[in-house]
């Protein structure tokens, strides 16, 4: 299973911001990619004030364009994240589509960004958008895919929860910012994937220097916990081979899921009040 | 509050290594430790025909002697574990112990440790110990800890119950591998800790070369996910100052505990059967 890593940077401009995707993806197909991902707002860029003046219904010309990117390059395709108007609210939602673009899944980010670090990044995503209620996992010819954004990983249930609805590895468009970036990104996406034995692979958009800073640093980890592709700052794109194989072996040999003791503890999903 | 590390050494015989415990125990109160820690099976080397040999009830003589070191030595006493005999079933089992000598808290693993990685670490607790079957968290003058033994750190959801029920640290004895312990051991200190935004203490035997080879690095991490201590593979002793403020500033500026989606998801404790 072939991925598609896509650290695109983000301008003030939605159609660049689109334009620029549709290149990447193109290219990432032509290197082979089954399943490209877009990082986090990559059609917008990350303040309140922004994703209300991007937001668009789910019809609109961003997942358009990328139903069409997704159709024309015959690949699965992760659209990172875009601001989603929906009966008056506004969403940070995430739009799967297959390789005849189809719409797979969406995921509305269930847990908002709101931090005020000492001396470092604030920020409050709930000023501006509303949190989604679900957990999402979507089916591939490769098996069960989880899907969450940014924030949402720094929550083991939502993982767990997606690891044990089938997910063999976790897609997460984020941005992290550089007060959280280089404490925890990388402790983040190596651990759940150790805990959950599959891949873990968060997409960021590339550094940018002025209002909310990505911390970029894209990064693909095993179900082992080794870091099998990890970006730098700058733009780029990548196509990573997961070898899906390591999956079971891992869970053979350590056997952290099964060796769950289901009698004494649980993880639930709660219905919907 | 003060934390005594004690990486010690693990011999044959059990009368050597519980004098020397009680060693350490006398020179970390000296240090000014308030609670001091001992390694998983400090007392009994790390193989299933030991921990036959070495089993004993709960009243017999080393949790006398763990007592009595706490006692005389005024600190709380986080006593590694121990073969423990019970009703005919042997338990991988850690004794607390307060100022007094009072014994505390007794926690039972729970995750057996069977694991057979290829060309790596085969071992198998399950052939010799009976797994415990709760959550062990204890109260001291500083507050609610967590305790639990090695492999059941490996699981997120017992560290998020012990968070939940109030846990400001987990203690965990434990005896990584060479195996495990290059891969994981930091990792997974480091996450729970930021995760559930507490203080985890990580304490194993000394290096060995014989038989199962502990992987050693004691460990202590701050609720921000920072390294305070690590020990090398040789005997330690360490006495390290925990600022237990950083635990509500950690929580107050990145509301991890406080922003879980307890409208979506449970961890829950089970009732036993």
């Amino acid at each position: 299973m072939k991925i598609g890593i896509i650290q695109s940077p983000v301008t003030n401009d939605k159609k660049t911001n689109l334009t620029n995707a549709e290149g990447f993806i193109r290219q990432a197909a032509e290197g082979g990619a089954d399943i490209v991902v877009l990082p986090e707002m990559f059609n917008c860029p990350y303040y309140n004030a922004a994703f209300v003046a991007n937001a668009e219904p789910a019809d609109g010309p961003s997942t358009a364009r990328l139903s069409a990117a997704a159709a024309q390059n015959g690949v699965y395709l992760v659209g990172g994240s875009i601001p989603l108007l929906e009966e008056g609210h506004i969403y940070n939602a995430s739009f799967v589509f297959d390789r005849a673009g189809r719409r797979l899944a969406v995921h509305k980010k269930v847990h908002l960004f709101d931090i005020a670090i000492d001396g470092g990044q604030v920020f409050q995503e709930s000023a501006t958008f509303t949190a989604g209620d679900a957990v999402t996992v979507f089916d591939t010819e490769f098996g069960k895919m989880g899907l969450c954004i940014c924030f949402d990983f720094r929550f083991p249930e939502l993982a767990r929860l997606m690891a044990l609805e089938g997910a063999r590895c976790i897609f997460v468009p984020a941005a992290f910012n550089m007060t959280t970036g280089p404490a925890h990104w990388e402790l983040m996406f190596r651990q759940r994937a150790v805990d959950n034995q599959l891949f873990t692979v968060g997409v960021a958009p590339a550094r940018s220097y002025e209002g909310y800073v990505s911390y970029a640093n894209s990064m693909v980890v095993s179900p082992w916990g080794d870091i099998i592709y990890r970006a730098e700052e700058k733009p780029a794109l990548a196509v990573v081979d997961l070898d899906m194989a390591q999956i079971d072996s891992v869970r053979r040999q350590l056997p952290l899921l099964s060796a769950r003791r289901t009698d004494l503890y649980a993880v639930s999903h709660l219905p919907r009040p």
